[in-house]
């Protein structure tokens, strides 16, 4: 158990190939930024067996949690050596989720498991875990590092838990949706952490390489599937203050197909392909993989990292505020009647 | 995304060797055993993000959170095809980490990583955890089963996240620990989920199989390495009704002589060695791999899988209350000053 205080005890010993020392030598080089995301929230006990956090000025607390993992996104850090942005992209798929449901973000954990632990890879992933934490108040109350050789081998895992909390009466439910309410899409950052396993056999397949570039992308493959999962926190606290969302949903494994109706309350949505703009990787897939639509849509975000459903009124004034953050969103469909699916039009 | 109502999203997709099937079958087979642990206190949300839990009855409410892994005892498991203990070492493990806090554990969250997502494994692992949920007054709010294929091969991981809460006034953070407190030791059933690697190798090295027997131990070494982690939520309970509880320790990786320290506020203890029963287990690895008994503390709990600190005066009735709860645990020691070591007399 690695702590809000820094431990790390591998649970292990040099004679079965497990290294103390490269786990307390991992624990000193992250110690400092895992407590940077302590806010007074944090009840600082060195050692304990549990992160703690004061929870205070809710009337009515209701407590949201989720876990998550970043899947084969680790396998594209490992061939690239690479691996810092993988603790944003389990903080920020992790709050997203918790974020859908209404509720402010609080409290992480993560768990990094290899099948040997080496004290700067597991410093980065945390470390940057740390860095996205700290940008959404997010407090990294604990975690667990631990080295498996009989399990892991060469591979690595890496593996978040989240906890929000909002009033009863903040939750976003889906109950409040109606036909014919307008459906925005926020943009992804790219692939974020979902369809890995596809991504990168296309890939093989076709022989393109992560040093490899593709047209539009501007930079290397590698550098684009890499890129960290973006957190929608901030814009979704902004929209909130001034407008009624009614619907939230994280668009993960699955895609808008799957996602989109979590939001709906039993309602479906109708969309507009082409309303909003699709980054360059999914082209790139899409084209060396020659992969058909409908799978494209249930495997990848294809640009909308998150929806948020309006009344039909408040579309304009909710795009201007999400603008305003500086995220770029578009009013991509409406809700209809054919409960729980999405079309296309 | 596993969730409160039950689905199972691998991420991925058949073509790639996920199986979106299966998984689906994996969530229908656990659903019955992950709703039955949900009290009042669980907001029903089907396909929401996250897991809701209503916190209520609470002034100044402190939550304590911890993440944790069962480790390479899954590779026991494997060799004996039987997985359903795991689901017990996961919430088990994590609960008593939130207990020794001086919480009560609440919400539990899983993930199941595996090369291949066999339904019946991944429900039996859920189900095992649904049922010790349940009997600890926990609710399974939700989880995530993986399926990556490139990633893990055969191997499979079981991670737990749990969170606790209580009031500020009720945690228990060792401050109140004075040298001559005694230290109580509370039975484990066996290894719980720590020393897996060597005890693992011991056997490998000795040649001795999970079907073969060992003196005392009365039933098959296999049987006995997959024994499940015992939680203490009901004993902790009733000793603190009745009796100030100033220091609490789960004995995990590091045994004794690191976890120890970690409850007593600075101090040291000094343990009685015989003064509590051991297992015949560690026998069998202690004489099988000729370890050392340093090491042998450093890896394994010996048989005390809990500690508790009070006032000398309260030993005896404290060890009343605990034997009432049909817990064997002694008196092994008391609280010394020699800063945060453990010596054994």
């Amino acid at each position: 158990m690695r702590f809000a205080g820094g431990e790390v005890a591998v649970g292990s010993y040099e004679e079965a190939g497990v290294s103390i020392d490269a786990g307390n030598r991992a624990a000193a080089l992250m110690r400092a930024a895992v407590e940077s995301t302590h806010g007074p929230g944090v009840v600082p006990l060195p050692g304990g067996f549990a992160g703690l956090y004061r929870l205070s000025g809710y009337r009515e607390p209701v407590l949201a949690s989720t876990v998550d993992g970043v899947g084969t996104k680790v396998l594209v850090a490992d061939e690239l050596g690479r691996y810092t942005s993988l603790g944003a992209d389990i903080v920020n798929h992790c709050a997203n989720d918790v974020l859908a449901t209404g509720a402010r973000p609080l409290i992480f954990l993560d768990y990094v498991a290899s099948g040997r632990l080496i004290p700067e890879v597991v410093a980065g992933i945390v470390s940057g875990a740390a860095e996205a934490c700290r940008e959404l108040g997010v407090a990294l109350v604990g975690g667990e590092t631990a080295e498996m050789p009989d399990l892991y081998g060469s591979a690595l895992d890496v593996v978040g838990a989240c906890l929000g909390v909002c009033e009863r009466g903040e939750l976003v439910t889906g109950e409040l949706v109606r036909a014919g309410d307008a459906v925005l899409g926020l943009a992804s950052s790219g692939l974020h952490t979902n369809g890995y396993t596809l991504a990168r056999r296309v890939l093989a397949d076709a022989g393109v390489g992560y040093g490899d570039t593709w047209r539009g992308l501007g930079r290397t493959v590698g550098e684009e599937y890499l890129e960290p999962h973006r957190a929608y926190v901030r814009q979704i606290e902004a929209l909130r203050r001034e407008v009624e969302v009614r619907g939230m949903a994280h668009v993960t494994g699955g895609g808008l197909v799957e996602n989109l109706p979590r939001a709906l309350g039993g309602l479906g949505a109708r969309l507009r392909a082409g309303s909003w703009e699709e980054p360059p990787v999914f082209a790139m897939i899409r084209e060396l993989g020659g992969i058909p639509e409908d799978e494209m849509r249930r495997v990848f975000n294809l640009g909308v990292g998150f929806c948020v459903v309006v009344g039909a009124a408040e579309a304009g004034r909710a795009l201007k505020i999400l603008h305003g953050t500086g995220c770029k969103a578009w009013h991509i469909g409406e809700v209809v009647e054919n409960g729980g699916t999405v079309e296309f039009a």
